[in-house]
């Protein structure tokens, strides 16, 4: 697809007005591909131009072409883009996006909603890219011209793409997940801050049962139409932490079989995605950088790395329980939430699934 | 001991102008049984009154009665009072904190120099007070009139309580400990505000080390003249963020038997020492805190309670691959440091261990 | 008033559940004439244990005794306790605190509903007492048996103090202040931590007009049943920081005449207020500490001078423009909320306000 | 100058280890004229990698590259490039500085030791390009073939945009300034963490001397082979707040004539510099912005406006005492340090001032 001559595929982003939903708008200024042709948001915003009714919160300043775009309600009457970002919350999420799909577009959701059914797939395109093959079954089933994927919650994120370089090369049997994060992944206004200046809080709702899930399907094998679970098993502490953007998660794992930590260096630094997650416009460069000082990655130091898409692997050493100890991080509402979604809809886009677009790579 | 009209027993606190010195002198004041009568510092302030040379960074303010106190030298020649508690850094330690025991001073020191030392007892009064059945051999072994017990590294100290009411309940086998850990921990100037501000530092350099050694050393049974480590290991992460005081650590337990959830509680919640370390002027009251909340304990919230000496404990609820899961809390500079070493002085005085003074409780 | 053998006097708190609420019952506990016999809060909570329903989040732990009271309407019909402190959000008070002054309370009062009326004080007993000249106005007006008094808003509360001593000693004509104020001042959840982490956010609504008025009103001088402003003018610049606790303000003054910085620091260091607000319980101790040191005061090293109601003051020197410069520090939530309209409530009962209460200082 | 065929020019950086020299070299990375040739460094780094030895403390990734440049020692024998950037201490800048300009290079440093003499302009290209005059002045007193040009305290660089833009259109006559500066300005490890995170410290050494005097400098008139003064005063508070990146003034100004607040955000709004400061690779876009919200400029929301080199004002209104009071921020590590240096830097290529270099722009 030449960048300039081209006409762009217009999307819409839903919820587009909260954290993860500025997080879209941000991300999708200038992408190659794609153009915000319209965004919904809350009832009393409706048809109010977005520039003014959105309280902004990303030092990015706000793109000028969505200044001027009045928000819609969040259906297929009013929106009609081929590619729908859902930033909805789970509640809302649940009726509004299937009927997106009903009528034809490709919901790329970060909502929790559908993340559990059998035939939505979470979507990671470094790691899982052959689950799109969920879509047929999903398709069929709901009777939908359309289709919804999910990306996997923020903490789940970066963990896994760590966890998949495992599987593949020695599997993985057991994780404890420790995870100390970031307060943008609670939203806007989220956690007060008189909760969290100086202070840790060892709870987030609904977390831990998210962290300890969504990896091990994401790590599932497609057989035949249905995904068939690894036989792993994962233990999540999830903590709140005084930091703006990016999660970390103290990892400690117990692999299919012993090897060396130098092993597990190289297996982690060279992991590539498969033929289908590569080459995209928001591939990850690296999909994981490994980083050899004794105190990386950090939250202030790596948030930026690969643009926000990569994951960073630190403090690679064995365990005194498990085989192997590390840090992982990744940014939450780029890798964890916005940029993952649209790194979903290039991959649907080069896999043939949208409607009506034809895959930009085939002119090439 | 009547509290008004005996006398006091005279204490000195070597390196007393440190982020722990301090605290050991603000604890200090209005001690029932103690007063401080000498304090040593860096050799640019020898000499000088204490008011004038120690930069002081607690909020509560200087004991009006230490102010006048010249600084010291940290020799047994300039401090001779029968209680010496050591806030010195581990290198400086290991060669004055034998002088002082040679010369019959009770060392009570908060450095690691001696931890590791098998006839060096790691004492918490309300865990292993029968350890000071080492100090015999102590004695005997190096020829000294005095002693030196150690409290045990700051993030230790809350998890060692916590597995040593499991212990004794069901057994302990196996640790995950994942820690957020405050800056006081790393003293004065300690971390620069650029590293931690908004950021998480995934490494504290040694102590992964100390909190996967130093519980099972105060965990283990004292066998004639020996120390039995118990069958149980401990794999640690350690993490730095940005809270002033208290340390917070994620555990996920592998016990010795199953048991329900509500044992265990009960268990923590009525957790009481053996009667040495009970009914000092620091025994925590309670020993273990169990909060019913589903996001404490919480450094902001739970630093200050017992006065700062309660083991806090919440979030206890099944593990996925172990047994059990909860978050202990504890103060680092007061039950983690400072007013670890008065206690354990307590528990030496409550003994008999102190050269030339009774024994307070005999009177009463 | 002997402390043990007489009954306390009994108050209620309305709003209890917020965070000034907390800190009035926090204060209260054990407070030598006073004790808390009721506390009202939502519609919600109506009826229920005031330790059910309250999310406490002060460090210190709910006093047991306020446990168990259920949480009442705020109407004199179901609370009848002589004095009652409000926490009312201003809206509220503005119908409800009236209610109780006509039933006959002394209503002491944190919210700003009532302080630009000209017949109620804003009192800071250190500063002027004798504006409780104007209750009688006020009753005689007003027809109430009861009364409002009123403290000042936060960030005004140090400020005045100190202006105060100034202004007796030389006379003030103008003030820039400039205010760096803690998160506490905004109640709960109040600011939303991502506006806050790593940030300044330089408004906060309608502050700057309350710092740029109460104060005078305060400095006042009562001349028959009115108050006669002072000739004085004041400019601020309010600004949110990330502190818990204490507003921190930056002075530049205008005084009267021509005077020493020494003279300034010793007129400040020594200033003692009038016999009516002194020898109260909450009376502070010093009501000014003027630090040495080039860097004081401090939120965190100074937050807790006097129990919270002392105002500390640093930095004296002189103005490049006016006459001198200083930084002044008060505990927002204390000296300049709850701990002030208890400080009131004690000058109202020494100067014989209280309906039905005698002055307890007439039997010593 | 066309940036793919031209060979750019050599520069170094002096002391290009710590804060600023680090910053240096990332907005270095791919300028359009200039090209890192050589680093100098610490002694105990002479001869090895700057990858190797360099404690990397911004979130960019250090540049390729840089990596495998050898430190050298901070002397014209080593280090011969037309343009030097000076990041040095001021103290060893009194000394080295002279030393390159002696040997014929131009000095853009950031350095205070050189900034009150009389010879040595004090530059911002949008505020003052003609102090350029001053080099001929200084070159011919010292009888150097280069020249040293510096740029201003951090504090003092946004707030003199702003006075600038303000003298030349209604004067400018008495300043009362109050900072709140962000972390970054103290270099690494600068100020300890435990002394602010949940604090704030009123005071920054010679930091409001710089404030008070240094604008002053940079608005005088060149008069002659002098500069004169401005009849104008500023008073300043410093204040040091946990912001990493950023610092913010409030600002409370008496002007030359009465005028509208709208003029007043007009002018601000409008302001552009001289020719000479104007179209540079590094020249603020826009030079001021100005924001309209009630609570802006914030540090985490503007620190990245114009690519940290654009001056950002709110909240402008009238001041009780003054005429007009506003709220400055500028990015202190870009603009008001190192992105400062290189747009003087620019200004001298343009200005026919390198020696052996032409103007870039002649050839277009």
């Amino acid at each position: 697809m030449a960048e300039n001559n081209v006409q762009k595929i217009p999307v819409a982003v839903l919820a587009g007005t909260g954290m993860v939903g500025q997080r879209f708008i941000q991300l999708l200024e200038n992408h190659p591909w794609f153009e915000v042709a319209a965004v919904s948001g809350s009832q009393r915003s409706e048809g109010k131009p977005y520039g003014e009714i959105c309280r902004w919160v990303l030092p990015e300043r706000m793109p000028e072409s969505v200044k001027r775009l009045r928000v819609r309600r969040s259906t297929p009457d009013e929106i009609d883009t081929p590619i729908v970002f859902s930033a909805l919350p789970s509640g809302a999420a649940k009726e509004i996006e299937p009927a997106f799909a009903r009528a034809g577009a490709a919901v790329c959701s970060n909502a929790s909603a559908y993340r559990n059914e059998p035939d939505v797939p979470i979507l990671l395109p470094e790691v899982n890219p052959n689950h799109l093959g969920l879509i047929r079954v999903q398709q069929a089933k709901r009777g939908w011209e359309g289709l919804i994927v999910t990306n996997s919650n923020c903490t789940s994120t970066g963990m896994t793409v760590v966890l998949k370089a495992l599987q593949q090369a020695f599997g993985v049997e057991k994780v404890f997940a420790t995870s100390l994060q970031a307060l943008s992944g609670a939203g806007y206004p989220g956690v007060a801050s008189l909760d969290i200046i100086g202070n840790v809080i060892p709870f987030i709702g609904g977390e831990e049962e998210k962290v300890e899930s969504e990896p091990l399907k994401i790590l599932a094998s497609l057989e035949g139409e249905e995904l068939k679970l690894p036989d792993a098993v994962i233990s999540a502490h999830t903590n709140r932490v005084a930091v703006v953007d990016g999660h970390t998660v103290c990892l400690s794992i117990a692999l299919g079989e012993r090897v060396d930590i130098s092993q597990i260096k190289n297996t982690l630094a060279n992991y590539s995605p498969e033929e289908a997650g590569a080459g995209l416009p928001s591939t990850p460069k690296p999909v994981i950088e490994v980083r050899p000082e004794e105190n990386r990655p950090q939250p202030r130091l790596d948030h930026a790395a690969g643009k926000g898409m990569t994951t960073v692997v630190g403090r690679i050493r064995p365990d005194k329980i498990f085989d192997v100890r590390l840090v992982v991080f990744s940014h939450n509402t780029i890798r964890g939430a916005a940029g993952g979604s649209i790194y979903n809809a290039e991959l649907l886009i080069k896999s043939g699934f949208i409607n009506g677009i034809e895959n930009p790579f085939q002119n090439q």
